[in-house]
């Protein structure tokens, strides 16, 4: 693992504004869960169904809200949201390695690209004509940053990111390997049958403060941009189509797929494998579960599913071949109330409903 | 954005056999949609929904059917098929920047590789032994061509692409970043609950006008090659398994998997994030519907479908706990219409039907 | 193709065990199937299927058992498991080309990483401080090593696999290019709307005898390590998210999604284009259909399923309306028969059911 880390509690409760209940020199040196962590690793509170482990809990110290303080007989750094304050103290364990400024040796950068000289340009990087590189960014080794793209202050690009020519990054943005932004969209007019290439003359701008995961396509706009928001999240093996746009603060699990010129609203949740077909719009504070197919336009605030669950495959069976006959088995429903009709009227079963 | 470009209405017309109705010395430097062109941009109108833009449409020029031209003040081009004009168009007005002829030298190219001099090889490709490289051909920075494969004429590889050995490309193919052609394709027999690897010793040949999108991957042959077809066009993130066939032009969207040693016909359309399993033919001509779960053969030209559309997630929790229950429910209606029989015959509703 | 292999039947039958019914100085070339292997060509019959193909057959020499061996008149090497021997087999006519231990002059290897004197390490290759490469290991071009993450004994990374820092990788463990082991995972602590990142500090441990398939991405741990078995296969575009657990000898196909935390038992079979949420247990020897959405855990083994298969366009919108109105359709249902028990009682049909 990476080099040790020390921490004095009472650093920590200042770093996170918190509380600290405990000896203010006690050292901690690392992070784990409530079950794991051991007398020199920090841990939190964050979920109730969690709160049974802290009884037996050996950690050196723990994040947690004051109420659940009270009973806890150990070192606590009280806060008022345990989650946030793991997300905040998280970064003090960093494992990934550090990096220097400067450009490796081995990288090949254009004469015409701006590189600022706090920016540190990994090995066998290839950077095109006409790319600025922002104050602080980082750009993992092996990755590709086409001509005239740009990468705002404190950026973070991992191994074998690929970027291709006008793709526009904001600020703080975080690219995880195997990303590719600015890949020419999917766009063919069919002539006789033949496919003939529509050329991707669009780019792609992303906001400030965005992450985007690993082996992630964002397409190019065939006239105009793709655009993803600030404070867009996007995990990995995600595909955005080509004008896609996605509001701020929106957050996409793994796998999804969004067809061309369809757009997202601001503080979304789509969760894994759900696909969207093209040119709707899904307003902001939508919840989409896990594996949905959103066919149409969503114009409400709310949570939204699609698909069956996993059942047994014996049981699974009988339901899909009821589901194809779920026509024929409505209208003999309502042929069945029509002859019922004849014999009782309607009405005479009504107060049992 | 790249240098400018500027064309006349005449040049254009000439280009796209349009009949130009207008100046012919005018301007345009750029492509757009109806409702952002400005004075100095091109625009068309290829569906209908988009018609009403037109009165207020400012773009210097339209590429327009005669009927659409008629009531059209502005200057037009005249087409039978604007979309078709319209991508014919759009590669005057491509963004991507030029490459010239020739092998960067951070390149490593095997002494045995035949790369034709028309050819660019960009910085940091590997290539090695036994390759051919087609007249004109582009590969982009980072790819890898592996060992005795061949990309003909016209080819355009993006960045970072991966061919493995004995890939077989036809000619004016274009692979965007991250795809991988000839990997191992997924093959193993089980030993007493172990998994023995087959090696894979098929290729991999691809005919011409294909395009393959960003991060997509197409294995290698188990034993015969994996086929692809002319004109066949695929998304991003599409998983191609080992001795697939795909018949000439047919298109996948992103995200689709299709299993090993399927073999789907001509002119077919696949929406995103269709999967297949393995074994099974797909007849010319099918089109088949966004996330649809093809668990059998398809021998008639049509529209296939499967799965349920996005609904609020109260009311799909609701069917989604009937559609368990379907087969009892079924059988609870079979009931019903017994117990009817015996009160009055089926007959005398009939007429209501 | 590859240089030519050429191997005697007696060769075949003394590396395979298998008792030859024919010339063991008659030479084999290569592999094929039933219908395809021609006089110079090994085949098998595995599938009973394809018994029918075993009259016709031409090949040269085929693996059979002895049943099946009985009524074929040609040259037969009989095993117990044809599938089996035709997996060991395979791997003599292996057509990938042949790689020589040394570190090619263009891989950048930080001084601090151990590479034993055995391994072969491609063009271009980055290898970061701390790294340990065992004996035999292969590294194809343009991989990226990331600090001290350790390759066991006989390791094979194809072109372009990206490890992280911290990635444990067992012995004989194979990747497929475009592979990402060791991405941070999707980890946010919501802050009044706006996400804020977690730092992912665990790593990736994977044990021995696994294969990771192309563009598949397995995430870094959050708090602990993401674990992968010991003979466990991962087909292409596989998305494993940080601290999933994967028991040994598991196998699953291409475009699956497992979520954050969950954990798969051993022997496990998951197909193509399966999600899975997370935080979720699923039991040793389950077998789980393809694009099937797993939504809890899985506690007793056997096969499961999810979702509705292709029907044709037309019939499919009618299920899906339907589907929609399950809930309404199952009250009516329900008042039916509370209508009918007002006019026969229920037992009066029970001798039909």
């Amino acid at each position: 693992m990476a080099d040790s880390i020390a921490l004095t509690l009472g650093h920590l409760a200042g770093h996170l504004g918190a509380t600290l209940r405990g000896d203010p020199d006690k050292v901690v040196t690392g992070l784990a869960t409530l079950q794991d962590a051991g007398p020199g690793q920090l841990s939190f509170l964050a979920n109730a169904q969690y709160r049974r482990y802290l009884a037996d809990c050996r950690a050196g110290a723990v994040l947690l809200t004051s109420a659940d303080a009270e009973g806890y007989p150990g070192a606590a750094l009280v806060v008022d949201n345990p989650y946030l304050a793991y997300a905040r103290a998280s970064h003090l364990f960093e494992t990934r390695p550090q990096v220097t400024p400067g450009i490796h040796p081995s990288a090949v950068v254009d004469a015409e690209a701006e590189v600022h000289p706090s920016a540190s340009i990994g090995a066998q990087v290839v950077i095109e004509a006409g790319v600025r590189i922002g104050a602080g960014v980082v750009i993992g080794a092996q990755s590709f940053i086409g001509a005239r793209s740009c990468i705002g202050a404190g950026g973070r690009l991992a191994q074998r990111v690929t970027l291709g020519h006008d793709v526009i990054i904001g600020e703080r943005v975080v690219i995880q390997p195997g990303a590719v932004i600015g890949g020419e969209g999917f766009g063919f007019a069919n002539a006789k049958g033949v496919w003939e290439k529509i050329a991707q003359i669009g780019g792609v701008r992303i906001g400030d403060d965005v992450e985007i995961g690993a082996n992630t396509t964002i397409d190019r706009g065939a006239l105009s941009d793709t655009l993803i928001g600030n404070g867009v999240k996007l995990d990995n093996q995600i595909m955005i189509a080509h004008n896609v746009q996605i509001g701020d603060h929106t957050a996409m699990a793994g796998c999804c797929g969004i067809s061309g010129s369809t757009k997202i609203g601001r503080h979304c949740m789509i969760a894994g494998g759900v696909g969207m077909v093209g040119h709707i719009e899904i307003c902001d504070n939508a919840f989409i579960t896990g594996m949905t197919m959103v066919t149409h336009s969503i114009t409400e605030p709310g949570s939204y599913s699609s698909g069956t669950a996993v059942q047994p495959a014996a049981d699974w069976r009988k339901s899909v071949a009821r589901f194809r006959q779920l026509d024929k088995l409505a209208r003999r429903l309502q042929q069945l109330e029509k002859r019922l009709d004849t014999v009782t009227p309607a009405g005479d079963t009504a107060s049992d409903a």
